[in-house]
């Protein structure tokens, strides 16, 4: 399998997140992809490729333009209003409150964001960028005829909604891929998100369409980020009405329970019969990931990689999460190799 | 004129507050009424009393019943996670996001939330409640005939909406006061919020009521917190449609500016002819404040404190913000004097 990389990852490299109350280093940091690129060259995974360059046009097809103005502006008109930190929101949109768009980069922080953890630092956007068109090339690599590719993407992308960013998000990669297989004659796209946290992004951007089937297994938004959705009873409106479907799950899953619901997942794929399966990648469901409460272990994730694989769908796997670092390498190329099977 | 003031404000003593992307000393903190007492005290502005204890259900008649609970628990449910600074949220219902609420505390923390830089620390509720408290006895005060009556408030309370904390206030003091007023059988009341920022929490209380006016004279959202509140256009709903009055002005707003819209506000005032009239006191307009922009004089208290006077209203000043610390007693107690004119 064909792995998509560029060091232009490491450009997002912000020194502080708000967790617990304090400012600490950020748990979505560069040495993450360096652990899974580093693995992917170990096991002889495949070639690893450089991105093409796709531009502005695929990102703005699933995002607002003027979001998309945002994050390109947020970090010099932060800098430019004399703030000493990392650019994060302190207020935004609550309850009843009006939407109308603020001036101040203050007001414009919290009107396109959907979290506070994740500043935006030097290099952010241009990261995000160029993580987008890793997708965009894992995806071209599909559509030219490969079984399988993997875009390795950083920052990640499933939080980043039509108009906002959060929980270390700013760009959704995976709806991007999606929509530029639509964009290039497929009638149909399934985006499979194995990640810990529900992909509040990706449902969102296609909360209201037919041509892309959204299923997240994670854990429950009562208890666990992004906490305002991801809920069982969200599954789509209009005409995406039946095209969503969430398997929120409890403090402490283990891989038997999770695989029963991948396994209605997988069904709910085959039923709809899509030309791609995206899988959004994250390996925070693993056990001992620090912001995550579920009990996958590593060879499971070998397990379920061949359960994917036997949808016999062309897969693109877009990285999003994954924070217990020192095992992330392992724990997303068993994933891979499970999908490949043995040599 | 009688200061109804506690030492409990005290209680409320956080640590941090997220400013510009750092954590830094909270703007709102204790020292902040021990200067503004000292001066009460130092010019003879009549008695300091203490607050009667009036218990809950005034706070009920404005707040929801649901977030005054997370108020109460919201320290200890968030020790109990382990985390280890102040209480802070990171993540909230955003555009098209669920409605649930969530069961963990972070959760809970973003859903009560419409602003993150204010956290919760030990102590913040039992402050609001006193601080509450000191609003309804400055209201008994005038129910029982007295002319005017200073509510040294700490924690402020404007910010604070039906359900919701931030802006450093969780209880809406002068909310408070107001619906005490009409529960003891005044027809009419009006709300003056001089504060640099706009009084979105009370705004939100009283929107589709017509048995309270509210007007609000600051910085315009577009460039100041709340920054999703408090345009010109927000007149009020229903059966509060044109009783809802704000003045958004620009960065650097002199006094002449500031005195022309309080003029028509006080214009208003006169027609609505209210029972009482509270005014939500805030002296962050002055021009050496360090999050404002306004550029109010010492003097411009004073002249304005007269103007209020000549509505001939039973007034209750109930102490709002304020951040240029070591002149807050000079500015606050200003108003007070203006108010009651040449001994
Ligand atoms: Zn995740
Ligand atoms: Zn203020």
């Amino acid at each position: 399998m064909e792995t998509i990389f560029t060091e232009r990852h490491a450009l997002r490299n912000a020194k502080t997140e708000l967790y617990g109350g304090q400012l600490v280093e950020p748990f979505e940091r560069p040495s993450r992809a360096e652990y899974i690129i580093n693995r992917v060259r170990e096991v002889g995974l495949g070639p690893v490729t450089e991105p093409e360059d796709f531009g502005l046009d695929p990102i703005l097809a699933v995002h607002d333009q003027t979001f998309i103005d945002f994050l390109k502006v947020a970090w010099t008109d932060w800098q430019a209003a004399g703030f000493q930190g990392e650019a994060m929101p302190t207020v935004w949109p609550a309850r009843r409150m009006s939407a109308h768009i603020p001036n101040h980069i203050e007001g414009r922080l919290g009107y396109y964001a959907l979290a506070c953890e994740t500043s935006i630092s030097e290099g952010t956007w241009e990261a995000a960028y160029a993580s987008a068109q890793v997708a965009l090339t894992g995806a071209k690599r599909i559509l030219d005829g490969a079984n399988a590719a993997f875009s390795l993407c950083r920052p990640p992308g499933h939080h980043a909604a039509i108009d906002m960013y959060g929980g270390y998000c700013f760009v959704n990669n995976a709806a991007v891929a999606a929509q530029s297989f639509l964009d290039h004659g497929s009638s149909r796209v399934a985006i499979l998100d194995v990640d810990f946290h529900h992909g509040n992004g990706t449902q969102d951007i296609f909360d209201a369409r037919d041509d892309v089937l959204f299923i997240s297994i994670h854990g429950d938004p009562m208890d666990a980020f992004p906490h305002f959705l991801g809920h069982a009873d969200e599954t789509g409106h209009g005409a995406g009405e039946g095209y969503n479907f969430n398997y929120p799950l409890p403090p402490n899953t283990d891989f038997t329970t999770w695989r029963a619901a991948l396994s209605k997942a997988l069904h709910q794929i085959r039923s709809y019969a899509p030309d791609q399966l995206i899988v959004s990648l994250g390996v925070d469901t693993f056990e001992t990931d620090p912001i995550s409460f579920f009990k996958l272990k590593s060879e499971d994730f070998t397990t379920y990689g061949a359960d994917i694989a036997a949808l016999n769908l062309p897969t693109l796997f877009v990285m999003e999460g994954g924070y217990d670092i020192a095992e992330i390498g392992v724990n997303a190329v068993n994933v891979l190799q499970g999908f490949e099977g043995p040599p």
